[in-house]
């Protein structure tokens, strides 16, 4: 194969054939081809998209340029979960202990937060000790002991998705359906656990800015998986301010504490329940069952001994008061009275950023401190002087005059009532 | 300026500005952008195109990134050939003893050959000890002495086009309109020649394999010449079979030498004579006054004598019965009879690369012995077993028979005569 005419093919809308693929991805994980071609690849993708079947052949050929774990063949009843990337979005580490707390095995491939999005990866790193399995061994291990396993996805799985995710960060190529969908089943493909639960965003703090963008992605997701024998069920939710009420790895942590305990804030709270719900249907509970079971684990303390079980069968210290605080806190307030007509949810992930709980770019050091806790909320009346949210600085040293204006600014007051929008918006599944 | 925005931009069909472009041309040229960024951008702008602006910003900024000659302050009246590249086509090494024989100063930036036509750099080099220059001082010093100057882009002039071209070739982003103009356009503009004549090919041996992409190139280089100060002529020209009758280094400047001692290449010699007329019309001669000069410098041995001048001022022995020979010669005859009615230019050039006469990659060698010759032109009538072409293979070891194949079928043998041509299909000029 001329790569130089593979790169043209698609240049000109042509569609590419297996071998193609092939090439392009073998290229990629092998480091035989120059990242200049693979990047020019990449963009005429993005521009052009790509069809159905040629993403199941990107998604195949990324799966197998790595180690496949067949944890489906072990746990056939066992669920995987995955966000398109939110903000202030903990569910990770709500859904693991809740599901598993009402007996379905669960298997998360988290990965490490870039742009203004946090990772699960780097939200457990913040509890002390906590390793995530980096082989099958360590998967399998961590399930027999809990009934849940983090992974983290390592060296040996999808090495193509890690190569091509590292590029569409830096040539502005990450928001292509069919990439999106590449880089997301072939890890899951690679795993291998045979059921899925996806929450795709959309909205101002997502990828998908657009509803249409976001279902479209949503069906190309769960019709990938399902032609990979994957029992998917896709829910398309809303992400056009904030999740719940926390930013950054510590932050987050605690606000799922505080949802397994049954204190947590309303909207995470909700849509933790909406999936988790998905996840006991799929597993054959009916709807209502499930609902009931899902509030009895969290009512019983059931969900919130799961954590603690889990977080020891992964070498973490279950002492979640011990979690990095914050060197101080600052808080800003409405400078008018009025009701909060929207919160910029991508804007209070760039300030979380600019404290160090998140990544401009892969290598990073992320500060388990930094973050933020927004207290006003879409359709709140606020008094002036009311507080809008709190930075939590870590270690370190910022400038603050900016970042105040900016977190000010992202909170739109107003002084009609803003239309409320359901947090749950579609729901797509996959028939295998 | 975050260059990812800048390359979002062009992806979603937005227009850069003069940061934007800035950025770019000063990253590659300074290196402090990578290759996957760079190859990105130059994608996007190859599928979204650019604007007369964008286009003019990208030449001016690639200009500006290294040395400017401005030996058109020195030599107002001197003139600067170009072709956007044809196979067998020697023209400049004509032109340029022809037009300086009937008193205009030539300039000419001549190029190394990549992919499947050759460059005139590497057909000099076919002359023992010729040397382009290299600096303004080079240059002058050439032309005070013969009247020509025979440049080679060297690495101070237009260092971000070095570096793009490079990139463009193994990125399939050479296709692109506005990549072309800049290219070219940059480094005519550094080294400052004020008069162009340009040679637009189309066809299926040119870049432009329809006559429209051919004419809205010679428009868009037109154009930004004359924003820039530079009177320009472009003709577009037929590039549907090979001009001359010669590929390869040494086949070529013997073919140069056919035309300026009256016995050449009709079409060749035709084609020489068009963009030979409109130098002389550029420097104010009546356009049949140009023609009759330019007749009589050939039948007169002036231009003759001025190509054994201009070799001697660049270091060379003329005594092209010096030249390098093929080591042994091959030649395909006409599997049937009837009449030629296409001949594959592009297939031929690569025919003559694997030979060795051109490069695949930047860095390959050139063997300048090595290429073939043409007996069989479009629209004459065969005998079955009349000679189409002979190879004439160097030093490089070749495996003979998928070239023969290949250079037999290169020659499409029918029944009726095709329909004859134009060789100069349109003229565009620019308005200072």
């Amino acid at each position: 194969v001329n790569f130089v005419e593979v790169i043209a093919k698609k240049r000109d809308g042509r569609e590419l054939n297996e071998d193609d693929v092939r090439a392009f991805v073998g290229g990629a994980a092998r480091g035989t081809l120059g990242d200049e071609q693979l990047a020019a690849l990449l963009m005429a993708i993005c521009i052009r998209g790509a069809s159905t079947r040629e993403t199941t052949l990107l998604v195949e050929a990324m799966r197998d340029s790595g180690a496949c774990w067949r944890l489906g063949d072990a746990y056939p009843e066992a669920v995987d979960k995955h966000s398109t990337g939110g903000v202030g979005d903990s569910v990770s580490l709500i859904f693991a202990p809740l599901v598993a707390a009402c007996g379905v095995p669960v298997t998360m491939m988290a990965g490490a937060g870039l742009g203004h999005t946090q990772g699960t990866l780097d939200k457990l790193a913040s509890i002390q000790g906590f390793r995530a399995a980096g082989n099958r061994e360590e998967a399998i291990a961590r399930i027999e002991r809990c009934g849940v396993c983090f992974a983290a996805q390592s060296q040996e799985i999808a090495p193509a998705d890690r190569k091509l995710y590292a590029l569409r960060d830096v040539t502005a190529t990450v928001p292509s359906s069919a990439l999106i969908v590449a880089s997301i089943m072939s890890k899951k493909l690679a795993v291998g656990t045979k059921r899925l639960i996806l929450d795709v965003k959309w909205g101002t703090g997502a990828f998908c800015k657009k509803l249409a963008e976001a279902e479209e992605l949503a069906e190309a997701l769960v019709s990938v998986a399902a032609s990979a024998g994957v029992m998917t069920s896709a829910l398309v939710t809303d992400m056009n301010e904030p999740l719940g009420n926390c930013l950054g790895s510590a932050a987050e942590v605690r606000a799922a504490v505080e949802v397994l305990e049954g204190r947590g804030d309303r909207r995470l709270t909700e849509l933790t329940m909406a999936l988790a719900a998905e996840a006991l249907v799929m597993a054959g509970r009916p709807a209502d069952e499930a609902a009931t079971a899902l509030r009895a684990a969290i009512e019983g303390g059931a969900a919130r001994h799961k954590l603690d079980e889990l977080v020891l069968a992964h070498g973490g210290r279950p002492e979640f008061t011990h979690l990095p605080r914050p060197s101080r806190t600052v808080t800003v307030t409405a400078p008018r009275a009025g009701v909060v007509r929207a919160v910029d949810g991508e804007a209070l992930g760039w300030v979380a950023v600019s404290l160090g709980a998140g990544r401009r770019r892969q290598g990073d050091e992320v500060d388990p401190a930094a973050g933020l806790v927004v207290h006003a909320r879409t359709g709140d009346r606020l008094l002036a002087g009311a507080p809008l949210a709190t930075l939590e600085i870590g270690a370190r040293d910022v400038s603050l005059d900016p970042l105040l204006d900016r977190l000010t600014q992202a909170f739109e007051l107003g002084d009609e009532a803003p239309q409320a929008r359901p947090l749950v918006v579609a729901r797509f599944k996959g028939n295998l």
